[in-house]
């Protein structure tokens, strides 16, 4: 049977691979490198390095492709999403087709965690369903950015018993845990708008890289030099990823 | 300077071990290994296996110890904690000066990762407030279950662009997500009481090991089986670990 291996490399930092995605590493073939067609060129670096450092005796063969283009200001955020999944549930279909025989073995490498915040699981399953492929699937987990962030600034990420919400920057308004924390993932604007000056903020961009920046605060006393930071970083790298957490004050 | 490194070794499975927690395990001239005093033995087994799997040359020296009793049915939760953290901190404090150099290098073995449901950063933090130690503090994430979790079912934790809360069994009632995905860990009893049988439920014990168990599906028609499997595993290992995600049937 052929096989896919879904393998969570982490947020940069290639000391965040897991011995277990090392092994899969080993056990494929054809590694799928699918890129979103941007700038980051770092991005592409480490995971070329991971491979590279981790892979031992042949290197497998890499098959790079990049994702259909996204709409990016929909009408309808949901279809919009699920037309983006049908077109890459086509192309990966076709890579793995053309590129992995029925008994082979493959990668597709994953920043962070398959688990959150990523697609490649459901559009395996849009392939598995189908029919027209057949392949078992395995899912390697990985270090995500709220675990680096976390490490980074050296806190728990829940408050005693509390709880903690992960959620995106487009539901940051209605997700903000009242009474447990909240991390906020994909938020491409970082404005703070409307937010509680007295929450306390751990920010973090380029987690787990020798770029990372960590700030940390009242988010009152903060905010101007956390959207700042992120002007001068974003401009400099032309492109920028970061988390943060937010969450009333420790009593 | 002294450093203490709090390593984040997963939930079972050694191969959930990082690269980073590796070489912070081969840094270590000594390793705390903090019991809960309680039958786990296949838990202490793991451990053991880890340090002996990852360490190079000369092994670091083992210093065990058992953590306080904490009070299971306290009048106040919340001063039953700080008390049992206050504890824990005299006891750790005690280690670290009595087996660690001024410029020695120790390391705490955390399972999942630090900063999720463990209170091994906080315990540190106190005694960086007492003042009576001097040292540098690094957490190495690790996996947790939660990641466990959905890996071995190969889902998503969150839906398409809808938030993740993860909770405890203790404050479910109040957590449920109306409109995201819930991931409930260190819940004790495990009844689905009050709980829409409509929910998803993923649910899985002994997670990342070779006694893993994994049940899902629709709540009402898998509870019944979850409780039964979670009776008889629990009577066979002595001690179970579990957790499960629970969320409205994908459309």
């Amino acid at each position: 049977m052929r096989r896919l291996l879904l393998i969570g490399i982490g947020t940069g930092n290639p000391e965040h691979v897991t011995i277990q995605a090392v092994r899969a590493l080993n056990a494929a073939e054809v590694v799928f490198l699918i890129g979103k067609g941007d700038a980051k060129a770092d991005l592409v670096r480490v995971r070329r390095e991971i491979c590279e450092r981790y892979i031992e005796g042949p290197q497998p063969r890499f098959v790079a492709a990049a994702d259909p283009a996204r709409d990016r200001t929909p009408a309808d955020y949901g279809v919009a999403v699920d037309d983006w999944h049908a077109a890459r549930a086509e192309l990966y279909e076709d890579l793995v087709a053309k590129n992995l025989g029925d008994n082979g073995c493959g990668a597709f490498l994953v920043w962070g965690d398959p688990a959150l915040y990523d697609s490649t699981i459901r559009i395996i399953d849009r392939i598995h369903a189908r029919g027209r492929l057949a392949f078992d699937v395995e899912v390697i987990p990985g270090i995500t950015s709220v675990q680096a962030l976390a490490a980074g600034h050296r806190i728990a990420l829940n408050g005693i018993g509390e709880p903690v919400t992960i959620t995106t920057g487009r539901r940051l308004a209605a997700d903000l845990s009242a009474d447990g924390a909240t991390v906020v993932m994909l938020d491409g604007k970082v404005d703070f708008a409307g937010l509680d000056p007295n929450l306390t903020i751990h920010w973090g961009a380029y987690l787990g890289t020798s770029d990372e920046l960590l700030i940390a605060g009242r988010l009152g006393d903060v905010a101007e030099l956390i959207r700042e930071t992120r002007r001068t970083a974003r401009a400099r790298h032309g492109w920028i990823m970061d988390i943060y957490r937010l969450a009333r004050p420790a009593t």
